[in-house]
Parts: structure tokens; sequence; C-alpha cells
């Protein structure tokens, strides 16, 4: 029943529920559910619940989901009132994420919200589509010392050596905020010295030294190329060892990927990078907000 | 005061507190604040509050806020109790997403939750790490028709004239779902007949058809070549319902992107995939679980 527990783990039924894409409801209940570690959960997703007919037949499967031998939890972020109202006549015990905040922040905002079912991550504006398909498109050239073309444009330069996780912190930083991020790989012969490589050399200001366990680099090495020198212990602590040796000298930021999300090495390098600014003598703003794509109007 | 208000708008500080990376603050208070859409917020986020005397800094600053000609707007997710006690000392009003849904979740499992900061999302499975990496390589390999090579391997193919939302669509299922993902853009050739363009020819049963409206896409192109006939409307106009046309031939699932964010058409096309994959007759599956990318154990 489980994947790893054993037999006499009962798994959770877990419900989220949306009149939108459902991200909400699940960042919010995922952020409860990580607090028991112990616990199995079976996560079911149903998202643009936007009819009443629509959310009784959602109401017939949580209670349907009651007579299960674990009673479920389900979590809503549905904000049309008629839909949300019908999906609280569940049997089932039921978090309503929206209602209760909602009626709060009406309150404080001396305003009636819309109660429509609407897009957390609106695309209307037209120039920051823009800016962010040029930032991934930047990303994508500039990923794993593609190109040394526009490098000094970027907003963010990713040093690691292979497999720290350069590449999807970048696409997340370009994707999520729009930031111009490229990484570069740090080789053998990058390492033979601290100085930093030749392409990335005047760009100290904006370099981020990834790192993370020899244990781990190993082992994620080691589904990729089993048994070979680049996954041997040796190899990723000599790696390692050097690429530290490297930050350090040049006072780069450094983050440890190891046990860290894309999610929190991108929020670690945003802050680094507004602790930076506010610095006198920051180097000049590339007009971009950094914090501009997390937040959309 | 505000961006593109009138001079009689206030604006509303928001601050967003974590003792973690605050993406499920943002994230669940974005999904209240966009119910007011005639209100100006200035959105702060104050991630890693982590002590007790960090957690009295933001305090201070909270109350400092409280004496502005508008009260802010405080949401919170801090886990750990100390911290989150300390927080709800300010003056200002706050709401804490954590503390009143874990006493009901708690109340529910029978199980106390850890109150610890906790990390939303894990990378400790190598094995998934490495295959969402390798997801993200195989998006980067076939961004824009790149490579043909492998392109049998992708669980979804985008197709679309250029600018509809291909790349970064492509990259958020890569790096949040872990699927391959190829895109493959129409161009004038292509759109001579309906047949699915040849290197996709095969591939019809994972094709998706991106759209959008003529004045977005003239509009995106506007800003991309100021003037040029790429940008124009007629041009817009021919190329949309040409891919259309091909789209309803081969009955490709759509998706219109003119207004949905990449999450919201990401969300569509694992709905879609899902759906198919429940269809007697479907094809085999990958043996990639296309919603793993979105639920961390």
């Amino acid at each position: 029943m489980t994947q790893d527990g054993g037999e006499d783990d009962a798994t959770v039924p877990v419900f989220f529920l949306s009149d939108s894409t459902g991200i909400s409801a699940e960042t919010m209940g995922n952020a409860l559910l990580i607090q028991f570690p112990d616990l199995h959960f079976e996560r079911t997703l149903i998202p643009f619940i936007s009819t009443v007919e629509q959310a009784r037949e959602v109401v017939a499967q949580l209670d349907a989901a009651m007579d299960g031998p674990v009673p479920p939890l389900v979590f809503t972020t549905a904000a049309v009132d008629e839909v949300r109202e019908e999906l609280l006549k569940t049997k089932a015990p039921i978090i309503d994420f929206f209602g209760i905040h909602m009626a709060r922040v009406e309150e404080q905002l001396g305003a009636r919200g819309l109660r429509e079912a609407r897009r957390l991550h609106g695309v209307g504006d037209v120039r920051r589509y823009n800016d962010r398909m040029a930032a991934i498109e930047f990303a994508i050239e500039h990923d794993d010392g593609l190109s040394p073309r526009g490098l000094d444009r970027a907003d963010v330069v990713l040093l690691a050596p292979s497999r720290c996780g350069k590449t999807p912190t970048a696409m997340y930083l370009a994707l999520q905020h729009g930031l111009f991020v490229a990484n570069y790989p740090l080789v053998d012969e990058d390492l033979e010295t601290t100085d930093l490589p030749r392409p990335v050399r005047d760009l100290a200001d904006r370099c981020f030294g990834l790192t993370t366990t020899v244990a781990r680099l190993s082992r994620v090495r080691q589904e990729r190329r089993p048994d070979s020198r680049y996954a041997s212990e040796d190899q990723c602590r000599f790696e390692l060892r050097r690429a530290i040796a490297m930050y350090d000298r040049h006072h780069l930021p450094t983050v440890d990927t190891s046990a860290a999300s894309v999610e929190e090495i991108a929020a670690v390098v945003i802050q680094t990078l507004a602790r930076q600014r506010r610095r006198p003598g920051a180097r000049p703003q590339s007009g971009r907000d950094p914090r501009r794509g997390r937040t959309p109007r």
C-alpha cells in the first residue's frame, strides 16, 4: 500500500481541490504535510473545478473516500462561493484555505474580494513575458558554459563541478525570477589553479559557487556513469575541495546544494543579490528587479 | 507611489514571512491578493527567519510599517513555535497560515507535527534528481526543434508558431514535473499543409498545439522585432489560422496561452496526459509519472 513503509503503515488519502490549477492548494497543503515525515500520504489533485455540478462529483468522490480504512484529508483553495459551498458539503473533514483567510483579508482591506477563480501567475503583461522569455533563452544559450557571447549581460553566473545543480537552478531563476543566469562547469583544467576561469574572470561580482557533499555528488554521478572515475569519491573530493578553494579566494557567495531544492538555492541567490545591491559601491543595476518574477500584479 | 494607479490610490504594504524560503507564504498570500485587482500592493518577502532574535527584528520592521499611511497585511508560514509566537507579537494584523491549519491537521491525523522549518521540495532522492536533470537537459536539447535525435523519447511535444509560449512551458514541465518535453516551432514552410512536420509526424499521440490571439501574438512579436512582417497582425493571423487547422486535422489537444501562465498551461497538459493514459488503447507508459514532480514525499 505504501512505497517504502512497513505493512502496518496506513496511507492517508489527501485531496487538493481548486477551481484553478491547484498550485496554491498543493503548496500550502504540502507545507503542512511535510511536518509529518513518518506518515504516508497518497495525493490526488483535482484542479479546474468550475461548476457546481463538477463540485458535486468531487463531493461524491470524497464521501466515497470516507468509507476507506483511513479518512482523507482535504485541502481546498476554491474561490468561487457556489463551488466552495458545494465542496464544503462533503462528509470528509475539509480545510478551506480560501474562505477563512479571505474574510480576514477583506476585513483588513475594507474591500470585498472578487471571489472568482483567478490566475495566480497571469502573463497579461507582454513586456514582462518577453523579458522572461529572454531570460530563459539566455539560460539555455549559456547552459554549461556553452557560449561566451553576451556573458557580461548575466545577472548571475553559477560555478560548480559537474552535477552540483547548476542547470536546474539557472532554469528556475530564469523562469520564476526573470534573471539572466549563466552557468559554467568547473573541470579539472579549471581546478588546477584558484584563478577564476577565463570566460568569467571579469564577472566575479556576480559569481555564485555551488557546493555539495562528496557522498551526494558521488551518488548522483554514480547513477549517471556507474563505476567511472568521474563518479569516484576520490575524484568528487578533489573537485569539491579545489572548487571551494577557488570560491574562498575570490570571496564568492556559496550555496550548499546537497540538501537543498532549486527553490531554496534560488531563494538564497536572490537574497544575496538583494544584500549586495544594498551595499555601497555595488555594481550598477541591470534595471531588472530580481524579485519581479515572484509577485504577480 | 503606485506604478499604474492614480494619485489617490494608496499602496498596501504586504509582508510574507517564513522560516524557510517563503514560497508557501507568497503563493497562498498572492492567491488571496489577486482577488483585489483594484488595489495596489507593495510586497516584501522576508525568508529564513530562523531565530527569535531575527523574529524580533522583523516585528520591529512590521511595527514601523504600522506608522505608515496604510496598515500592512502580513502573511506568515513560520512553523517553529518560538519564531511564530515572537512574530505574532507584532502590532500589525497578521495572518498565520501555519498555526491555524496545523492544529486542525494534527487533530485529524491524530499525530503531532514536527513544527520545524522544513523544506518543501527536498531533493534527497538522488534518482529523482537525476531524472529531473535528464528532463531539463532533454528540454534544452530539444528546444525550438533543435535536434531530432531521441525525439521519440519525448513525453510531450509542443507545437506552435514562434512566441506562443513553447519554451517556458517546456522548461516548466521539465523542471517541476520531470517530463521529457520537446518543442517544435511551426514556420511558414510547415504551415503550407496541414500535415504534421516530418520530425514529429509519428508522434501525434503526444503532440499539444499551443494557440494565442492575433492581438497578443502581434504585441509579443512587436516588442521583439518592432514593425517587422513577423510582428504584423496579418502574418500572425495567417500563422495561427494555419496552425489551428493543423491541430484540428490531427485532433491535437490545444491550449490557449493568451491569458494563461506557464503553470496553468502545464496543468492543462498534465491533466490531458492523465486522461489520455486512462483511455483504452493508450500508448504504453514511459514509466514516468507526470505528476511525480509536484508532490514531494
